[in-house]
């Protein structure tokens, strides 16, 4: 079914079994009602103020008796039968009616004033109800109630109101496979933290979020939790484990309890969602992949928080961006797509992030998601798209756009200009050297990251630059020579001694993608020895990072591959030293005034921290960090 | 002092005393750590996923012994030994190196099936560490923990985590005039509910705000109050009663225990802040005017906020909008002025509301504030502005804007419109008749609430609308009738008859401000009479709504006002009936599709409720109700 018609026939549905209604009311403290939902429009008990307040310090008087006073003819007023003084805030006594500023009177003796000019009736007092006339509205109905609300409530004699009850709502995780965190694990297992993040989500939309404990594949098990579920909370989720087994159990369920309104959507991520009405309590059975079960949420739960809140929430915020890379999508089936943000100049970049169904690391990088109708094959690079964000757009435009070589130095790079400057952040695409240098040239990053070698010439990154950036001024800035090498395990079973080995074959070698540095580096050792890459097994493998080459080989999913020696150190592996190769950093002049360029090259030349931890890595020499090898 | 100097010593001096660091760190469970502030960048324990998983329900394989099947090839495999069933999630067996979808699969019997394409090795598996790999970055450091982080933590095998702990701030109310909500109350109490507005915006900022008793008038217990408070807490807010002799206390007892950076600040309102550090805790005296604490609260302590929380606010949000009415400003001062917004066809339109420092109301109905520059005499009419937004724009966007005379029924619609569409308010600002029409006349409004007699004619509100809006297509559509009359004391104890009455000497008459259709009433009648209206005490005295006059009667402050029957009633006051007279809406075509509009018009027309109520409050007679009475 398609999406539209799935929202369609959902909210009819619900809206039948009466699921889209306000929950009951309760009448709470005033002190205790920040953020929660009137349930009635509220109306002030008292006036305020409540008496006539002076507005000043001063005086208090009749307005008559100061009638014709002037620089020539003052008026003396004698205190208690003509004035009193009084502070801003104090009642004004009944048989006075204006008062006069303390800087406008002039004492004569401990009972005389003088005054140069006559005040006009109620002058400088709040008169009783000039804020608010008691039984005046203060709140509709449905306000989400801020801290100036609670002031007015209060000024206006309220102390206890009527809100509507939190709604309840229990995340049932199901699956065998699932363990809880901190449990021992055995491969095959699946943490079980959706509920976390799901009822986190909840929580954030202003709901009562409760978790159960995990319940089985068994169908029994399932049907008593639901059952007692339904009979608590105003809607239920369960979470099944990615496995069809609980699917199945879950619908199987739902249908034995109650109604199956629908079972499958043509979305994706999201497709096998599974929406029921059980003892007419909404029943959603969500799919197990964590960015399935997010979507699936936002889309078929989000608006029923709403109702039984009885508000109705603000769309999120869009944002229009220029795709970068071309995005084929499925014909017929509506895609979501995690995209991260960057603001390069005045050109705001949105890129596809990974799409994998289970990839959570995606989206907490991701920036905001866009959407490709069913009816698309996809969107072509350089095209307008509209991006829901996942961020405050502030925090976007404060992103500093890496694009290039992946190095591990760049996450404690950003680390660093995140703790100086919280509102910034260092956003990083690892394309390849050849990718970064591509992205300064369609000015969609600030920096780009290469560690490209001219066989000919012997030099790094100079001759490449002069090739695909003429023209664009801009510098060369080292940040690191790094040590390249072959990855092998603990200790080098295989006694792999350098790349002739690769075309032993029984090796299983691990690549990195086309376009990135070290992948270069592997082809030219390859050709140096004439070894024909359709010999190296494993050759057509690409990872995209140093950190999933390390991954792959202590995983024993591979022999070895070519990556820096910070990987082999973290992941425990051994190192077979190839090269030392330079890292430099491609900053386009336009930027040199950008205070997050400012604020980020002053970490890679000054911070001490930055200059240990880097040491600390292995396989790095600061020696040129900082230093200009090259501008035009 | 000007702003800008004051916010640069305060921070100087904030930085100076230690006070701008974060808060120390605390390790929590990470199943409790929603909205929390990561205190140092988090890694990955586990490679997620932690084995190599199905990506796919299907069959598990070698992909060697895939090589070559095709339809006319199919491959045979036997189960064990060259396949095994899977399902996603499932670890794939370490024999094996690719999956097969179970849609491509052919069973031939129990322990055998057929394919017919080939797969390549690791396919629809999600290897090791393919969403994130052991040891790599998550979280940077000062980062506010989302739902999805928590799944990014908990799947890569965290279950603790460091983060700041929350910043606790006391505030402390002082002032012998306070009394807490719901105690009796005598004139020249104020109800203490400031500290809750505080309080309440510190906790919507992520801090942890305590409020503690009364201090009363006496610099020794504030003393106490204050070194106490800073000894556990990490800064302290002293909210002084409204009275000079209360402000003088706090800064005296600031100056004794520590040291005043700042007294006084060129703004308004919130002039009388006191910024102070006592033993290197910032101790703020904010101002007893609730808007002066509110503006002083985020002018002074909001940074200082972020800073304790390691975090960095994004700005608020700003809009443009073009300024309804001229706004003069104080030279020397910067001024911040509460605005109403309305968007009415493409037009944003800010009008500013209420200026009292005391007017909780004015800042509760308040869609912004803009800025008026010290250096500034203020701002005309027409010029644009810059807001900011105290509501989120989709909200302002979304709301109904009329102008016009006033009736207590206009808030039973806002209410009943609010709950069909709860993303819909009805935003009305009571600037009579013909400032309704007029309004109707710059396009500044959706609807207007008109109720003008034409003496000539007899008739109402036509010949002014052929008058003052020519040419623009119209309906006009009639609310109700209601009775105008004189409101007076219960008993009617100066035996008022009728206007005639008000040219009595001791009569103290209240006044509707100029414009308004119940004015023009007035006029028509002492006119009529003969009366001048120098003749009239009180004359000159206005109020801008029927409740504010009946108001001033209830309190004795005048003794009668022409007012609408059902504010007399509301306030128990005796009617004087003067006039059936008939209020009108003026609705331009232009907004008959608008759905707002629609909705509007559909209560009016149908809702029972609407016209129970109405009929309800005395006075009203609703046999035109939604009858279109002219349309041009």
């Amino acid at each position: 079914m398609d999406l539209d018609e799935a929202l369609e026939l959902w909210e009819r549905k619900l809206s039948d079994a009466g699921c889209l209604k306000p929950t009951e009311t309760e009448v709470i403290s005033v002190d205790d009602s920040l953020s929660r939902i009137t349930a009635e429009p509220v109306f002030a008990e008292l006036s305020s103020p409540f008496y006539n307040a002076a507005a000043m310090d001063g005086i208090a008087v009749r307005f008559q008796d100061t009638l014709g006073a002037s620089e020539a003819t003052p008026v003396k007023l004698r205190l208690n039968s003509q004035f009193e003084w009084l502070n801003t805030g104090n009642a004004l006594p009944k048989e006075f009616n204006a008062v006069i500023m303390v800087e406008d009177v002039q004492p004569i003796d401990s009972s005389t004033v003088e005054i140069i000019t006559p005040v006009t009736p109620w002058k400088h007092v709040r008169t009783i109800g000039e804020d608010i006339v008691t039984t005046e509205l203060i709140l509709p109905g449905g306000h989400r109630i801020r801290p100036i609300d609670l002031g007015a409530m209060l000024a206006t004699g309220l102390t206890e109101i009527t809100v509507r009850k939190i709604p309840s709502a229990l995340v049932i995780p199901t699956g065998s496979e699932l363990v809880q965190p901190g449990d021992p694990l055995r491969p095959g297992n699946i943490i079980e933290f959706n509920s976390r993040v799901l009822s986190g989500y909840l929580t954030e939309w202003g709901l009562h979020a409760e978790r159960s404990d995990i319940v089985t594949d068994k169908p029994d098990s399932l049907k008593k939790a639901i059952r007692a579920a339904v009979a608590k909370h105003d809607f239920v989720i369960v979470n099944a484990g990615a496995s069809a087994g609980t699917r199945d159990h879950t619908a199987g369920v739902i249908a034995d309890l109650g109604e199956i309104v629908l079972h499958g959507v043509n979305i994706r991520p999201g497709k096998p969602v599974i929406l029921g009405i059980v003892n007419n309590k909404p029943v959603i059975g969500l799919p197990g992949y964590t960015i399935s079960a997010v979507i699936t949420l936002n889309l078929f739960v989000k608006k029923l928080a709403d109702f039984l809140q009885g508000t109705q929430s603000p769309p999120s915020r869009m944002l229009e961006a220029t795709l970068a890379r071309p995005l084929p999508s499925k014909l017929g089936v509506q895609e979501y797509i995690r995209v991260k943000l960057g603001k390069v100049g005045n050109i705001m970049t949105a890129t596809p992030a990974g799409r994998g169904a289970g990839a959570v690391m995606s989206m907490v990088q991701a920036d905001g998601f866009l959407t490709v109708a069913a009816n698309s094959e996809g969107i072509g690079a350089g095209e307008k798209v509209r991006v829901k964000l996942l961020r405050d757009e502030y925090e976007i435009e404060n992103t500093l756009v890496f694009i290039g070589s992946h190095d591990n130095i760049l996450d404690i790079l950003a680390n660093l200009l995140h703790r100086q400057r919280p509102i910034c952040r260092l956003s990083s695409a690892h394309v390849g050297s050849m990718g970064g240098i591509l992205a300064i040239k369609r000015g969609e990053a600030h920096l780009a990251g290469t560690h490209l070698l001219d066989e000919e010439t012997g030099t790094y990154n100079i001759s490449f630059i002069k090739k695909f950036l003429p023209g664009i001024p801009l510098q060369l800035i080292n940040l690191t020579y790094r040590e390249q090498g072959l990855l092998v395990a603990k200790g080098n079973p295989l006694k792999i001694k350098g790349f002739e080995d690769l075309a032993r074959e029984e090796l299983r070698f691990i690549n990195r993608q086309r376009g990135a540095g070290t992948r270069l580096l592997t082809d030219m050792h390859l050709n140096r020895l004439g070894i024909n890459p359709e010999q190296v097994s494993g050759y057509d493998r690409e990872e995209y990072t140093h950190m999933n080459v390390a991954s792959a080989v202590a995983s024993t999913n591979a022999d070895t591959g070519l990556a820096i020696r910070a990987a082999a150190v973290a992941l425990d592996l051994d190192f077979i030293p190839v090269a030392e190769e330079r890292y430099d950093l491609i900053l386009p002049k336009t930027f040199l005034d950008d205070p997050k360029v400012i604020a980020l090259l002053q970490i890679i030349k000054e911070n001490q921290e930055f200059h240990q931890i880097v040491n600390s890595l292995g396989g790095y020499d600061l020696r040129d960090c900082g230093k200009i090898m090259y501008e035009q």
